[in-house]
């Protein structure tokens, strides 16, 4: 019943995803989910995907059928990734265009294939040529992908992990290959870096700040004893050239200056 | 009320974390909670930390109180952390005996603070000296950190991620700062590596099959026309070399050829 709506729903899908994938980059690897049990799986693997700008998602035989409403509600803002994924029935038929396969595994399978990290595998997707388009295949959640469909993939890629607590799940496995495909193919770009308030300081900034604050601890009686002054003032102005200061930042250090002296005046009077 | 339980419960996961603390690296960074509202995110926090080899998981005022089933079960294997995890009341408290403090956040928050991605966090971890311990904070589910709270870091921490789809649920952020820490702590080890079912065949068994190779090649006419025999055979032999056979695999290949040998004579009988 479930893969009689499959059937209906791939068609659409298919057409659906050719028109996007007009819009997009065609190198970004294929993520294909073989048997996957629960639809929040799907619905957060989908997620992983947008986090990193991957878009080509596979199901083959989906346990509950599909299209699956959990699937849709847990994938939230990523929903039209699981609205244009394609459903097969067979895994040869999801990755017949794909030209590099590889076959995620928390354990060494036997089979003598090239075991590689997803920084690895990323890097080769990433660098490949257009033409060459990559997969990577997550098995079902209890069992993993069994033997015949490791078979089909050309490397075997698992993850960097503590042998003793190996257990990752299906969308944080998914999670894992976005994150390193992102960070190697749009070299790591963060979504905003550090703000610039206002300039940095120029040098007679700062040469005035260090005038105006050396008077203020003459006054206050910080250099003390009087042998020991060169070092000691030596050292604040190291400290302050750590800040790498703003022009901003050092309006702000001299009104502290200044308050924290007339605070002294109040609490003291001399 | 619930947090008249925390001081007791603070009391004894001191005690047992100091024991853990002893037979663990001592320079593995801290994961600090802040107010974080579900315990399932908890327990899941805690399962990305043991994938990654982190056990040293604080919480600050956790909104449904400590200790929590919730975050014990969805904790699973990892619950041990959960049961030895430290609760504070006060951000200040939890992370007074750390030396650098990083604040993940998703947006610009405005505090000037320098911004970096969790590779260079970890990578600063896991190159600074035993005696300085790093810890890495995040906030509460809904809201992320608040101001004061980002005002006690060292630095920002954000993800690179889809500038229009930034968001990462509380787990997966652990996650991908536990997998920068171990793919650099630990130089990405691997739980397993490419199995080496044979040893590689030496060039005296590769020339062995070539020549088994070429004469069930010339016995089954595949060497026409025959001026092309010398290229057609250099290809095959590069294919052949690009397999890095093992002993088996030869062994593999020449009862291939055997078989196919035999089914030919059978099917058209010469």
């Amino acid at each position: 019943m479930a893969f009689g709506r499959m059937a209906n729903s791939r068609t659409t899908a298919t057409d659906r995803v050719t028109d996007r994938r007009s819009v997009e980059t065609a190198v970004t690897p294929a993520i294909v989910l073989v048997r996957p049990q629960l639809g929040e799986n799907i619905g957060m693997a989908a997620r992983a995907m947008a986090n990193f700008g991957l878009s080509d998602l596979r199901l083959v035989a989906p346990r509950d059928g599909w299209p699956n409403d959990k699937a849709l509600s847990a994938a939230s803002g990523a929903s039209a990734i699981v609205e244009v994924a394609r459903v097969f029935d067979r895994l040869e038929d999801a990755i017949a265009d794909l030209h590099v396969v590889f076959a995620t595994t928390a354990r060494e399978r036997g089979q003598g294939k090239r075991v590689i990290g997803p920084e690895e595998a990323m890097g080769e997707a990433a660098s490949g040529s257009s033409d060459v388009r990559h997969g990577v295949l997550f098995g079902p959640e209890r069992t993993g992908l069994d033997g015949e469909e490791i078979a089909l993939a050309s490397a075997v890629v698992t993850f960097p992990v503590e042998p003793g607590f190996s257990s990752l799940n299906l969308s944080q496995a998914v999670l894992l290959v976005g994150y390193e495909w992102f960070r190697i193919a749009r070299s790591g770009a963060l979504p905003f870096n550090t703000p610039a308030f206002s300039r940095p300081a120029s040098r007679e900034d700062l040469v005035s700040f260090f005038e105006f604050l050396e008077q203020a601890l003459d006054q206050s009686g910080y250099f003390t004893p009087a042998p020991k002054r060169a070092n000691m003032w030596r050292n604040l102005r190291n400290i302050v050239h750590r800040i790498d200061a703003t022009e901003q930042d050092l309006r702000t250090l001299r009104s502290m200056v200044v308050a924290l002296a007339r605070e002294r005046r109040k609490a003291d009077p001399q």
